[in-house]
Order: C-alpha cells, then sequence, then structure tokens
C-alpha cells in the first residue's frame, strides 16, 4: 500500500522529518510517499497560509502521477481536508483529527500543544467542525513558531513540556497531542517528562489511513464529499507557483 | 467610500447581478465595486470549488489597486473571510453571516434555502463556527444549481418559494435567509409568497460593512487575523489563472 | 427616518448621554428621540428592576404619540425585548445584541464589560438566548454601579479598562463591548488604552435599526412575535407610574 | 406552613382550579393560598402579557399582608421567577421548572404539551435558560387558548392527548408534562389515555415548595438573586391596575 | 410509605450515617430502611467500584423481600439508577440528581464539593448524561477519600470548606452540593462557614422520593426503562459475594 | 500480538462470529482471542443487562491468565469499558466508539443502525459520553432483537437495510454504522445496498487495537482510569455466576 504524507508548508526538511517519522511506524508493505507543495508559505501559522496550503496540498496530489492507497495532510488545524475528499477516492486523513481521534481512547480529555498563539484558535475550530472537541481541555501554544521547532529543538522541547505540564495540572489534560507536523518526533521524550500518553498526529494518522484501507473503507460520495460537478474551472488543474 | 463586492465564482454575470443588487441598497456616497475572481469554478457548489475560491477573492482583492473601504466576500457557506480579514484592515463581511446576522433580529428562528443539497453542510458549517447557527431551523437545499438560477429563474423562484414554505411549517422558522449570491434580487418575490421576512445576504452585507465604516470599527489585529507574519511564500502574490 | 431609543431606567441625565450619542452616529436624516420610562429604577441593576423596566419601556413606546420607524432599547442584559416586538410593526433593536452582533463581525471572540457583578448572570443568559454567546469570551464586571459611571467617570474608565484588560489576556477576547447603556461615549478612549475594537451598543444598535427600515424589513409576525390577541386586559394601557 | 400559590393571569376561576389542584396534594399542615393578580391579561399566551404577568405577580405576592414559607409562579414558560426570588428570602418555584425537574426522574426523554402554538418558544426559552431543555423531547401545542381549557373541556383533552401520543412517538418522549397552569387535574385521565406518566407543574411545584422547606433551604443571596439594591423605583410600590 | 435508601459501598457505618441523616429529615410516616451491599468495594472511588456498585446495589435491593415504596441510591456520580428503574416500578432516585435538581431552585450555579480528585469526571459524566450540568459551575476535589471524611472529620470540613470557598468566588457558585454520601450532616456548618445554601443528596433524594410517591408518580415503562424482556441470565439472582 | 475481543452477552455462537470477523482483519501476527463471560444475559438489550455485562466483562478478562496486548469490548452502547481501563494497562476499545470514530474519517455524519428500540437511547448516551455524538445524524432501530439477527439473518439483512435507507434519505447520513457485536460479518453486503460506507465496529476496533500497541500507546493512568486504590473488595475476584 502506497501512502501519500502530504507536508502543508513548502519547507522540504518538514517533509523529511514527517515522512521519517510516518516511515517509523508504518506496517510491513506500507510505502510512505513524502510530498512538498509547489506553492504556499515555508511554514503555515494563520488562515491566510493555511488557506493557501488547502489548494497547494489539492495540486500537490493531484500532481502526483503513481497510483495510491490514502492520502495523510501533515498539517494541523489547517483547512483543506474537505477538498481532497471531494477530489480523490481514497480515504484521506487530517492529522489534527487523527491525534484527537486517537488520544480519545486513551483517556478521558486531551489537550493539544502547538505553536503560536495566533494558530490556537484555528485548531479550535477544525476540531468543532470535526465534532472532536468535546473531551479536549485546552489548546496550549508553546510560542515556537514552525521553524524555531528546528533551529532550536531544546528550546521548543522546554517550551512544549512547560505547556503539556500547565494542561495536565490546570486543564486537567491525561492524554497530549503534538499540534504541529513539524513536532514529530518529540512524542517519546515529552511522554516520559510528562508521565501520559502523548500522540503524535502524523504516526496516528498512518495508522488510521492503514486501517481504513485494510478494511476497505474510502469517504462516502453520497453528499458531502461527492466528487465535484463538470465545470468550466479556471486555472486549474494548476500551474500556480511553477 | 467604496466598497468591494466579490463574486465567488468566475461567472460574470452573476457579478452583475450581485453589485447591482449591492447598488440599490447602498447609501448615497457609497461607491460599490464588483470584482470577479481571475480564477476558480464558474458555480462553486462543494468543498474543492469554495477553498479555491477562498484563494482567488484574496488573490482579486489584492490586485485591486484603488483605495478601499470594505470587503464584502458574497459567497453563501463558502471558505476564506478569515484570510481575508488578516490581509486587510478594512472590515470584511460574508454574506452567510451578514443575512444569518440579520435574521436574528427579525424573528425568533431563521431557515436557509440554498442550491443544491451537497452544499447543505457547508452553509451549516461555517454557520457554526461563526455562532450563528442555534438559532438556525434548518437548511434546506431548492435542487437548483447555482446556473440554473440565471437559466431558469422561474422554476428557481418556485423551488424557493416551496422549500421556504415548508421551513417556515415544518422547521418553525420566522424568517428566511436566500442562501446564494445569485439569488439577489429574488426577496421581495419571496416575502410576498410566503408572508415572513426573507434576507438577502448580499444587501444585508452592504447595510453592515457600511456601518462598520461608519462607526470606525475594523478587525481586531491581536490574535486570530493578525496580519500574516513576514515570511516566504512561493507562487503569492499569484499568477494563478493568469 | 424617526428611530426612538428608549432608556431602561428614569435617570433622565442618562437618556440625555444616550440620545447624543445616537445622534453622533445616525445617518443625515434620522431624527433620534430619546425617551425615559414614566416609572422604575433609576438605575437598572437586577431581574426585580429589569423586568420592571421591560413594562415601562412598552409602557413609554405606547404611550409615544408620533410615527417612528424603530426601537432601540438601551439596556444591556435587560428583559422585555420580545415584548416590544410582539406590540410594535416596526424594528426593535436591543443594544446587547447589536454589541455582540457587531462585535462577531471583528474578532474571533469578544467580552462584555459591564457594571456589577450581580448584573453578569443576567447579560450572560441574554445572549445564550439571542444565540449570540458562542463566541462571548467572558462576561467582567467592573464593579463600577450604573450611578456611579456618571459620578465618577475617572474611576468608572480605569475600572472598565482594567477588566477590559485582562478579558484580552486570560480570556482571549479580541474585542470589547461596553455592557451598560451608560457607558455610552467611553469606547473611543478605551479602544485607544486596549489596543482592540471597542463596540458601544447604543450606536451598533442605531446603524442596524437605519439598516433594517432601510432594507424594508421587520420582525416576523408569523410565530413569536405575533401581535397579541384581542383580550382583556386589565392596568393596560397603563397609568402605572404616573 | 404557608404556601401562595400565584396565578399569572386575572381569571379567578383558573386561580381556584390551580389552588384546588394544589390543595388536593398538600402535605397535612400545609396551606394553600391562591392569589390572582390585580392587573394583567385574562391569559397569558405570549411575551407582552407574560412580561406583565411578571411584574404582576411579584406587586400581587408583595401586597400580601401575611406571613408566608414559600411561593409557587404557576405560569408554563412566564417570565418573571428571577424577579421574586430577589424580592424574598422565601423559595420560590416556577411550575414549568418543577415540571420539567420532576419529569426528569421518571424517563429519559419528556415532552410539554401546552396551549398556543405561539407559546411554544417561550417555553422552550425558558427551559433552555433554566437549564432543563436536554432532556426534552418537544414541546407541542394542542392548539386550544388558555381560556378554551376552561370552556371545552372534552376537546382539550383530546387535542391535548393527541399531541401527547405524537410526543410519545415521534419525539420518543417517555413522560408528559402539561404544559399550563389551566390544565391542573387532567393528568390522572391523560396517563390512563397515553400509558405515560403525567406531570402537572402545579402539584409538582407543591411537593418541591414544601420539600425546600422542610429541607431549611431558601434561595441563595450571594449574587444572581440578592436583595436589590436601596435605590429610587418610581411607581413602585406598584398602584398598577387598581 | 417505606423508602429503601442503598449505600454504594460496604462499609455499614456510612449506611448507618445515611439513614440517620435520611430519617432526620423523613415525613411522619416515612420509614428509612438502610441497606449496605452484600458486595463490593468498602469504599466506592473510580469506575471499577463504581461499577461493581451498580449491580450491587441491583442485588441489594432484589434481596429485600418485603414492600417498598421507593429507592434511593445514596451513592454520589456512580452507575447504575438507570438499572434499578428497569427492574422496578417504584421511584429511584440517585442523589446526585437529587442534589443538582435541588439546587437549581435555590441559585443561578451550583458547585459539587467531592472526595477524590479521580472521582470528578464520573459526577460530570453523571451530571451530564442526567441534562444536569449546564447550570454547573465546578466540580471540586476536597482531596480526603471516602473513608476519611470519618476518620478525620475536622480536616474533611475544612477540606471542603476551602473547596466551597473557591467554588463561590472562582466558579462563581451560588450554592454547594456536598458531592458523596458520607457527607451528610455536614450541610448545616459549610452553610454557617460560607453563607451559600447547601444540598445534601440523601435528604434531597428522600423528600423528592416522597413528593413522587405523593404524586402517584413512578418510572415510565414505555421505552429505556421497560422492564427487561424474559431471558436467561446466568448467575443471577445473584449469589455473587455471598 | 494478542488481542482478547470479549463478548458482552453469553451466548458462545455470537463470540465465535465476532472473534472469526476480527480474525478476518487482523494483520498478520495478531492473535484473536474470543472470550465469552462467565455470567451475564444471554443478550444484552437494555440497562440492567448491559451493566451485567460491564462486570462480567471485567471478571473475564481477569479471569484470562495469558499475556495480552489489548482488549475489545464488543458490545454496541454498553457500560463497562471504562473500568476495564482502570484495571488494565493495555489499551481497551470499545466497538460502539470503534465504529463512530471511524465512520467520521469517511463522511460528514453518520448513522447507527442497531437492534431493538430500547437499546437507542443507550447507544446515544454512550457516545454522548465518549464526546463522538455531534456528527451522529440518528440511532435507528431496526426491531431486530439480538438473538434474532442468528435465527432470521435474512430478515434481519432487510430491516437493517430500511432503516439505512431511512438514515441516508431523512437523516442525511453518509456512513452506517452496525450497531450490534451480531450484525458483524453483514457490512459488505449492507454497503452494496445502500451505496454508502459501512463500519463494523468490531473489525474498526480491531485495527485500532492494533494501531495503539504499534505506537506504544495506552491508557492514561494519570486521573481517572487510574489504577483501583488498594482496599477491601468483597466478592472480588469474582465468582459470580461460577
Amino acid at each position: 500500500m502506497r501512502i501519500l504524507v502530504v507536508n502543508v508548508n513548502t519547507t522540504e526538511s518538514i517533509t523529511e522529518t514527517i515522512a521519517q517519522q510516518a516511515r517509523a511506524v508504518a506496517a510491513p508493505g506500507t510505502e510512505i510517499v513524502g510530498l512538498t507543495p509547489y506553492f504556499g508559505a515555508e511554514s503555515v501559522e494563520g488562515n491566510f497560509e493555511s488557506y493557501l496550503a488547502a489548494i497547494a496540498v489539492m495540486d500537490r496530489v493531484m500532481a502526483y502521477d503513481q497510483p495510491f492507497d490514502a492520502v495523510i495532510q501533515a498539517g494541523y488545524g489547517e483547512h483543506g481536508r474537505e477538498g481532497l475528499q471531494e477530489l480523490l477516492n481514497v480515504p484521506v486523513v487530517d492529522i489534527t483529527e487523527a491525534a484527537a481521534s486517537t488520544a480519545m481512547f486513551l483517556g478521558h480529555a486531551y489537550s493539544v500543544v502547538t505553536t503560536l498563539d495566533r494558530t490556537v484558535p484555528l485548531i479550535e475550530d477544525r476540531l468543532k467542525l470535526a465534532g472532536l472537541y468535546q473531551r479536549c481541555a485546552s489548546v496550549r501554544a508553546s510560542g515556537m513558531a514552525v521553524l524555531e521547532l528546528e533551529e532550536d529543538p531544546l528550546a521548543a522541547m522546554e517550551a512544549i513540556v512547560r505547556q503539556a505540564e500547565l494542561a495536565i495540572s490546570d486543564d486537567k489534560a491525561e492524554v497530549i497531542c503534538l499540534g504541529c507536523g513539524g513536532m514529530a518526533g518529540l512524542d517519546e521524550q515529552i511522554r516520559q517528562r510528562t508521565g501520559v500518553p502523548v500522540v503524535d498526529g502524523v504516526t496516528a494518522a498512518v495508522t488510521i489511513a492503514e486501517s481504513l484501507v485494510r478494511l476497505g473503507l474510502s469517504t462516502s460520495k453520497i453528499r458531502t464529499y461527492a466528487t465535484p460537478r463538470a465545470k468550466k474551472v479556471i486555472g486549474w488543474p494548476s500551474k500556480f507557483g511553477r
């Protein structure tokens, strides 16, 4: 089985990190293909960048010319998953939802620790729309920008652990979700530091995508995610950014 | 004052209809500028097209090279308003929210009558995120596609009235919102046929945009809609579709 | 167009303040008529006083013997708007709802800063019933009584700013609503002090009332706000307080 | 112990019916005093009448010059209970809430069958504010006006039973609440006809009021229902209607 | 009338305390029978113990061979009430729900002060299912285990008062519910210390059970709580623990 | 990896069906062990039976004397999962939650089709507590008892398909969950008949349990699901039913 793991930003090193993390949990026989969008922001931290990423991810997936079995959108709190579901017949898994869905099997309430404060409302809104917010104790910002996660991993770790500890003590979280694709790989350390299960959305999404494929399940085409109607669409397939 | 009224699809005749409707209620001294996106679907009826429209609307507004005082996004249930709010310092008004917000001053519950069934969940989701759904009695589909509204206005009128009547009798709606920018101008007839107030999102949005400007109010830049951080963005400003 | 702006308490100087604030934003051609109830409390700060005001406001409006185009009920969190909607055929706008509705176009979440702590639950309840509470970050009390706003405006300003700042930092409000008709005119200073948009319910209500009139929209009479049935009502039209 | 049972309308025969029903379940030693407001509508079926009743009930209770231990407000979906709680130190029980609260001990979901359709939203709103709506399957109108309950009891019974049956079959109600003080005494017959428990708000309220007195519990005065502050109130104590 | 008051744990001294508290408020003619389960934990502080108690309480009630008129399940936040409702034709009252239901007649919001932090989510969940959570300001843990309430009553009192005070000041509770059957009898002191009404679930439940019997009301058998279907059940009637 | 799949009722043939279904999707290297409780009802269709099953499932799992990596509780809408989470250190997956969680990756809304009408509220309540109800379009009863699924599979299929079709057309479900462990194996046929994805909770749970094990994640022990405190528990380990 081949799973496309699509970064939401245009920083290739993050695509590498994500793909590597995905491969670490993939079942034997699962091929992970990391994709970087052709256009968009080097890091996605807000609505404009997220909307641009939504289209860039769809564009990048449509440009992929080999067969594949599932797609993972590896951005936390980002737009666009519904569009991919319309365009494709294979399962689409968003890591925000994968992490929350997994966390809910592990504790009574979970918190998300993300990057900048300005992204918190985006994550909350995506979780609310997904119907996965009721057991969310909090979404907390570490204050680290996406690219700082790579530049200063030690400071990032400390900032994330501090917010995770506050989520546990003050918000009564029992599970922590790592709220950024770029945090892939930090889960084990944070688990050791906080004593609670830590869910990385990328690895959670890999197992969910594999499971859907194995169960022969894919997106319902009966209403919301029906294939777009045949019509004139200017500028698509896209040359945007190329 | 100059208000940009941006169509979400690339059909210019709809831009005309919308702008004309907007001008009919604009205050003396308000200039209405109708804009059509440079790229995107000829009609927006689903998530992929809506996400593409989100970027196309931002692109079109950013390409406008004259000063303006407010922007109206004239698509019902579409994505993107939050991105515009980040990119601009002037008020941004979405017609979905303008209609709901206005309807809530007129009756205890309102319903939306829209085009195709597949767009119903999009409208519901946007109203939920906007915190304007609690008093929504229902979102009902007339079954008419966006372009059919122009092609067969008589059939469209009948289909809309039928659903409006069901919304009143079965869902206990006391106000009807016209759930498509392309329905601009039908409100008076439907009001006469149903006996309840009918809100057209475009005209409602014009008065709200004018009011915000007059009150000296614009988007809060303190958190969610702060200006995007300076960073490298590939493919933007866009050449997409040109 | 003539708009009645009705104070909820019997202190005439507050009526003056409110009417003056309303006139400052009214469109050319809009006449603002400030009305003071014939009976009720000198300041409304609780349920008993608020229920009395509900009837006193209806009584005062019914006693007004000239034509008018809309009514604004200028009390924050007070009862009675629904009754006016039944009695009248012109639009009725409550400043609590006008402020919240306007704030929601400006930021992701808003807070209300009001007078005494005991009025907080009333405001919360009115916003909940109105379906405008979901994006309310908090309702905070400044601790200043209604009449103290006039008696000690400097202390009032400081107390309001302090709570507004806490609403922004702790509750994540992005917009502040001034939660008392008697705070009319403080918005600009508080905006400068806090850096976020500040909504005054009275001015917001004026623009909304004007807009509804311009759009030819008024209260739906089909169900909840139908004209009261003809029946024997003792003590009405009222001589109460005269 | 003496309990005041206050009718919300000015029709004395309904006061009689209610008081008689209350006496039928009162414990030995409980004296039931039926009170009719001095002013207001002969029947309360909407917001204006309900707001007037709110004040009329407070007025009537304050005019009662003997000691008493609790007050029951015998109107379904009416305003005013919170005002009485501020004015008094003894427990105040609203029959809408008494019925719902009791019904929730009897089945998984309950429905209310009331009089006219226009009163349905009032009842729903009061239940929502009271935090008793979650397990409400529906509020249904029998179409019988308050006074018709007395004038044509057979037709009323049939209309109520019909809606109760629909509530059970379609809305999955397991308990029926009689949604009008004037329905007092019909519970036993409707129970026999429908096979489910039927709660009359008046009798439920009597047992709750007695229980609160016996437990030595009364309204918390710490915040929302604190005694009104000393201030100038024009027209109160009221001469309204006298 | 005879009411069974069933302890949820196997510590007989707690049964004594509960029964004594129940007798103190029971009406003349009401006989209170305290029952201790034959099996289960000496104190119930978590899900496993609570599920075991659910069956143990049903088992103990079914083993009672005299007639009775109502059953009170005297555990806070415990499972099982629904099962008893299926097995019996008389009313069943859970003290968690009795306390919340009573508190809602006394103030705008209530808090629960319970034993160990680990029981907080159980209480919250039971209140949510019961539809009684909306006006719950908080559930707070005193940190005292169930058995410590008996062993060190002074320390328990202090710990409970401290949390009650925080609930009032920080969470805006206006009423306190004692969140453990073993706290029976502490209400009067805590009321004096905090100045707000304090509800003990056991005494509240006694008055509710008596009221339901007096009103001739019992569990609806039409759907959720219908008598179990005749079928083969291994190990029941139970020998469990004997 | 070894996964215990525990039936909630005592009918061994259902255990067989469930285990066989589980094995059909289990990954190479996963051993599925089907377990039947030692006591309880032959079919679980209500609260009493469900509470008894909760304890019976815990009892059966604790009596299993070999190592295992995860447990699946194969009852739809049943109690007890939280107790298992306290008693065990390995992941516990309930099929109700597994199915809902999986369905939410496949469509905008899902419905559950279950057995008898009386079990509908149990399923709704479990989904509500699990925070998975928001996107549930409906829970519908086929009217077939659990044992009838085996006795008359053709009638069962027809009844389930009929309700699934109504869920799709009337409730706007886009995915169907099979709401009974005993429906294992029917998914493919129903998918073909209805045209939407059909989720079987047992197979969904197998993939989720495997995924949690692979990700090294298990139940958080920090609060709600902490291991029960050491204390005296009469009648446990259980001899119940043996």
